[in-house]
C-alpha cells in the first residue's frame, strides 16, 4: 500500500472507493467479475421473490438490487456485502405498509419508496453522527428469535402461492386461519408444480453437487452449478408453464414485467405518510443494520480485514436513499448472498457494481421472458431460502444458560409470531435492555468486619470477623448509577434501622468504578438523613478518578464524616467515638 | 410489637392496615387527627386548583382527594404520604387529554376517569408482579429537570387567570404566544387581586410566621397558621368578591360547585379511547410513582421506618382505580403535603383517612361558599406552589459533574418546555438509559504483558513488560453482555490483524463478573473465526460462578484452546508453541 497524505487518508475513510479504486488491477477485476456473475444468478430470482414478499411489483426487486448494489459499492466499507432485497426486511416492509390504508398499487409503491428513504435517512444520520454503536443494543438471542419467527411468517405467507389460493395476514394466527379457510380451493396443478420445485431446489443443494463431483466436475464449478438451482428451476417451470399453457390450469403467472430501467422517481412527501412510517422505518433500519453488520464483520474477520461501523451506516443509508428514488423498497446486506460473494472470491466492492450491471442487462432485455414464470416458483425459492433460517435451538440454549435471556427470547418469538414483526422486535429490544438494567440494579453489597489481628475486611455473613456496635462498614461491589442508587439507599436505611447504637456508617468503595450524578445526589441524601439521626457518613478507599470528580462538587463539604484512604484507618479512628454528640472533624479528602 | 404467626404476617404485608390497625390507640389517634386537620386546610385549595390545571371541574379535585386518601390508607405502606392531586400529574393529565378530540366537558371527565383507571391499573399490575424496581430507571437529574420544566409550564398556564384573559397551549412556546396575544385584554381588577393574593401567600410563608413568633405564639401554632395561608387568602378573596360584586368588574368566579358526594361512576371503556390513552397512562404512572416513592422513602428514613416499593405500587394503584370510579383524575403522593403531614406528626395512614373525612364534610356542606371564590385566587395558590419547584441548579451541577448527565438533563428540560411534557419525559428516560448503555458498551480492555521476573501482568501501554510474538494476552475489565460484545469482537480482530505471527489469543477474565448469552455466542464466534486463521483461543482466571454457567454449555468442547486457572501458566505453556499446527490439548476447565 502506498503512503498517502492525511487529506487523502481522511477522504478515503469517507469514500472507501478512493482506497480500493486506486489499487484496482486486472487480478482484482477478474475475481470480482466471476463473483458478480455467480451472485447475479442467485440474486435475480431472489430479488423478484422478495419484491412479492414486500407486496411490491416483481420488477421493483430488480430495481432495488441495481440501485442498492451500485451505491453501496461507492460508500460501503465491506468488500463482500451484497446489498439488495432480503427476506426479513421485505416482510417488515409489508407489515409497515399493510397497516396503512392504501387504495392502489401505485400508492403502495410510493409509500414503499418513502419507507426506503426514511430508513436510509435514519441510517445515514446515525452514520454521520457516528452512532454505529447503537447496533450493540440488540442482543444476539433476541435477533435469532426474531429471524426464526419472521422466517416462519414468511414461509406461511408463501403457502398460499403453493396452494394457488387467496390468503393473507401479518402474523401466524391470521395467516394460519386464512390458509385453512382457503384450503378447499387448492389448485392441484399449482401444488404439484410448487412441491416439485421445492424438491428440485433441495436436491440442488445436496444431491446435484455431489452428483457433479462424482462425475468428475471440479468443486468450484459444481458449487456454482448447484447455486444456480433457483435459476434453473425458474427456467424449467417457465418452460413448463409456456409449453403446457399452465395458466389455463389455474397456475398464476408473474405476467407483464415492464422492460427497461425506471426513471428517477420521487416518493410521496406528505407529512401524514412520513409520520405513520417513521416508527417502522426506525425498526427496519436497526434490524437491517444489525443483520448487515453481523455478516460483514464475520466475513471480514475471516480475511483479517475490518469494516467500519459508522461507514457501513453511511453505505447502507445512501444505498437505501438511492433505492427510494429508483422506485424500490428497503434493502440491506443479505447473509447467504454475501457468503456466496465471499466464497466466489469477491475482492472489492466493485463485485457488487458488476452484479448491478448484469441485473441491468436482465431488466433491459430479458423481462419479456419473465411473463411465463409461475408465481409458485418464486414461492418455492422463498420457502427453501427462509427454511434455512428457522432455528429453535436458541430457546433451549437460553433456557439452559440464563432464564433472563430465555424470557427475552421467548417474548420476541411469541409476539412476532402471534402479533406481528414490529411488536415482536420492539418488545425484544425493550425486554433485553430492561433485563440488563434489572440485573445491574441490585449491586452486590456486603456488610464487612475485620478479620481479627489483620487489617483485612470480609463479609460478615461468610467469615468470622470483628464488628463494632457503633459503626457499620458496607462494601459496594459495583459502580453506582441511577438504576442502583435507590437499592443502595434502601439497604443503608434498612441496616441502620436494625442498629440502634449506630454512630458511623463507612462506605467502602474499593470496587466502585463510576459514580453518576444520580448516585452523587443519593449519597448526599443518605448523608443528610443520617445526620438527622445523629449518624455520620464516611467513605473509604475511593478510587482516584472518582475523587477527581467529587472534589469539584461540594460533596465533601457537606459530608458529615471523613474520607479515608484506608478502610482500617477509618475503623481505628471511629470505633471508640462517643455515641452522643457529633464532633466536626477536618476533611482529609 | 407482638409476635405473630406467618399467615398474619403475610396478610399484613399485603394489607398494612392489619398491622398498624392492630396497634392503634388513643395517642396515635390524636396525633393523626391533628395532622389530618392541618393537611386538610392545605389540601382543599390545592385540590380545587389542581383540578383546574388538569382541565377538570373544580369539585373533581375534592372527589379525587377523598377517594385517593381513603383507599391509600387501606393499602399503602407509608404513614405520612398524602395521596391526592399534585401539580405535575395534573399537568400531564391535561396534556394527555388535550391531544384527544373531546367535544364536551362530560366527555373530558370520563376520559380523565379512564386515564386514572389505566394508570392505576398499570401501577397495581407492576406492584402485584413486584416490579417496583422499575422506578430506578429514571435518573434523579432527569426528574429534577422534568419537574422544573413542568412547573414553568404550569406557572405560565396560570398567568391567563392572573390577567383575566383567554389563553392556552401545552408548551412554553404555545403558552407564551397566546399570552402575548391576549395581553391587551388584561382585566386590571383581576390582576390586582391576583398579585395581591400572591404577595399575601409569600408573606404567610415567612413574614406571618415570624410575626406570630414575635408576638409570643408558640412555634407549632404559628407554623399551622402560616400553612393556613392559602385557605385564609381564599376566604378573604371570596369575601371581597362577594362584598364588592367583583364579578361585575370582570373577575371570573369559580361558580356553581355541585354539593354532595358523587355516585359511583364508570369511565368510558371504548377500545379506541383506551388505546389513545395507554401511552400517557404509562408515563403518568411512572412519574407519579417515582415522585411519590421518593417522598415516602426520605420521610420514612427520618423516622427509621421503611416503605415497601411493591406495596406502594399497590397502594397508589388501588387509590387511582378508586378515584377513577369517583369521577376524578390521576393522583399521587405530593411532596409538600406529605412533608406537612410528617411534621404535623401523622403516626399512621389513618391520618389520610381523617383528612378524607374532613374533605367529605366540605363537599357535603360547604360547596355553596365556593361560588364566590375567584379563579385568580386558585391561580395564585398554584403559582406560589410550583415556583418553589423551579430549580435550574441541576443544569450547572450536571455540567460540572458529567457532560453525559448534562446532555440528558438539557434534553429533558428543553423538550418539555418547547414540545410538551410527554415528549420531554420520554426523551429524558430514553436518553439516560442510552447514555448508560453507551458508557458500558465500550469496556476497558488492555493488552497485557509480563513484568519481567514476576508472574504479574500489566497493560503494555503503561508498563515495560515482556510480550511474545506468537501470543496475545487481553485483559477485560468489565462484565460481558450484549451491549459490549461487538466492541470486544472488533477489538480482538483489530489486534489480530496487526500481528501476522500470532498463534494464541488468551482472554484474561479476572474482572469479568457476568457473561450473558450474547457474549457467549460472541466468544464462540471469535473462537471459530480464529480457528480458521489457525489461531487458538484460550481463557484464563475465569471466576467460579461463570465457570458453573459455561460448563453446562458446549463452549469448552468447541474452544480451540484451553481454560487456565492462572494466566502465567497459560503464557508459560504457550510461548514456545509451534506456529504451524494446531495441537489438540486436554481441557483443564
Amino acid at each position: 500500500m502506498q503512503t498517502r497524505n492525511p487529506v487523502i487518508k481522511a477522504l478515503s475513510d469517507k469514500f472507501p472507493i478512493l482506497d480500493w479504486g486506486s489499487r484496482y488491477n486486472k487480478a482484482t477485476f477478474s475475481d470480482d467479475a466471476i463473483a458478480a456473475l455467480i451472485v447475479a444468478i442467485m440474486l435475480i430470482p431472489q430479488a423478484l421473490a422478495y419484491a412479492l414478499v414486500a407486496g411490491m411489483p416483481a420488477q421493483t426487486g430488480l430495481y432495488a438490487s441495481i440501485f442498492g448494489l451500485s451505491v453501496y459499492a461507492l460508500f460501503g466499507s465491506s468488500n463482500v456485502l451484497s446489498v439488495a432485497p432480503v427476506a426479513v426486511i421485505s416482510l417488515m416492509t409489508a407489515a409497515a405498509l399493510g397497516k396503512l390504508d392504501l387504495a392502489s398499487e401505485a400508492e403502495y409503491v410510493v409509500a414503499a419508496m418513502m419507507l426506503a428513504l426514511l430508513s436510509g435517512g435514519i441510517l445515514l444520520i446515525l452514520g454521520l453522527l457516528r452512532l454505529g454503536f447503537m447496533a450493540n443494543f440488540l442482543s444476539h438471542p433476541v435477533i435469532s428469535a426474531f429471524i426464526t419467527a419472521s422466517s416462519i411468517i414468511i414461509a406461511l405467507s408463501q403457502i398460499r402461492h403453493l396452494l394457488g389460493i387467496e390468503a393473507g395476514g401479518h402474523n401466524a394466527i391470521e395467516l394460519g386461519g386464512s390458509l385453512l379457510q382457503g384450503l378447499a380451493q387448492t389448485n392441484s396443478t399449482t401444488l404439484v408444480l410448487g412441491v416439485g420445485a421445492i424438491v428440485f431446489l433441495l436436491w440442488c443443494r445436496s444431491g446435484l453437487k455431489n452428483g457433479l463431483l462424482n462425475l468428475g466436475v471440479n468443486r468450484r464449478l459444481a458449487t456454482t452449478i448447484a447455486r444456480a438451482g433457483p435459476l434453473l428451476m425458474a427456467t424449467l417451470t417457465t418452460l413448463l408453464a409456456f409449453g403446457f399453457r399452465l395458466d389455463q390450469q389455474g397456475v398464476e403467472l408473474l405476467g407483464e414485467v415492464p422492460k427497461g430501467l425506471p426513471g428517477v422517481q420521487t416518493p410521496d412527501f406528505s407529512p401524514e405518510l412520513i409520520r405513520s412510517l417513521l416508527g417502522s422505518a426506525l425498526l427496519i433500519s436497526i434490524i437491517g443494520f444489525v443483520e448487515s453488520i453481523s455478516v460483514a464483520q464475520s466475513l471480514a474477520a475471516k480475511r483479517r480485514e475490518r469494516v467500519d461501523l459508522d461507514q457501513e451506516l453511511v453505505g447502507l443509508g445512501t444505498a437505501n436513499i438511492a433505492v427510494s428514488f429508483g422506485g424500490g423498497f428497503p434493502i440491506t446486506g443479505g447473509f447467504s448472498r454475501s457468503v456466496v460473494n465471499f466464497e466466489a472470491g469477491a475482492a472489492s466492492p466493485a463485485a457488487g457494481l458488476f452484479t448491478a450491471i448484469l441485473i441491468c442487462v436482465v431488466v433491459l432485455f430479458f423481462t419479456p421472458l419473465l411473463y411465463w414464470l409461475p408465481k409458485v416458483s418464486l414461492a418455492a425459492v422463498i420457502i427453501v431460502a427462509v427454511s434455512g433460517l428457522i432455528d429453535f435451538s436458541v430457546l433451549r440454549q437460553s433456557w439452559i444458560y440464563s432464564k433472563a435471556d430465555f424470557a427475552a427470547v421467548f417474548l420476541t418469538l411469541a409476539l412476532t409470531l402471534l402479533v406481528g414483526v414490529e411488536v415482536g422486535i420492539a418488545a425484544g429490544v425493550l425486554a433485553s435492555i430492561l433485563i440488563h438494567l434489572y440485573k445491574t440494579s441490585q449491586p452486590h453489597v456486603a456488610v464487612v468486619g475485620r478479620v481479627a489481628g489483620t487489617e483485612h475486611y470480609r463479609n460478615v455473613d461468610r467469615h468470622k470477623v470483628e464488628v463494632f456496635e457503633n459503626l457499620l462498614s458496607i462494601r459496594i461491589d459495583e459502580s453506582l448509577y441511577f438504576a442502583n442508587t435507590r437499592y443502595l439507599e434502601e439497604l443503608v436505611f434498612k441496616l441502620v434501622a436494625q442498629r440502634p447504637k449506630l454512630r458511623h456508617v463507612i462506605l467502602m468503595c474499593t470496587a466502585v468504578n463510576k459514580i453518576d450524578l444520580s448516585a452523587l445526589e443519593t449519597l448526599e441524601k443518605i448523608n443528610e438523613t443520617l445526620q438527622e439521626l445523629d449518624i455520620d457518613l464516611h467513605l473509604s478507599e475511593v478510587k482516584g478518578p472518582i475523587m477527581d470528580k467529587l472534589t469539584v462538587t461540594s460533596f465533601f463539604k457537606s459530608l458529615s464524616g471523613n474520607n479515608y484512604l484506608i478502610h482500617n484507618q477509618a475503623v481505628e479512628d471511629l470505633r471508640d467515638s462517643e455515641p452522643q454528640f457529633s464532633v466536626p472533624r477536618p476533611q482529609t479528602g
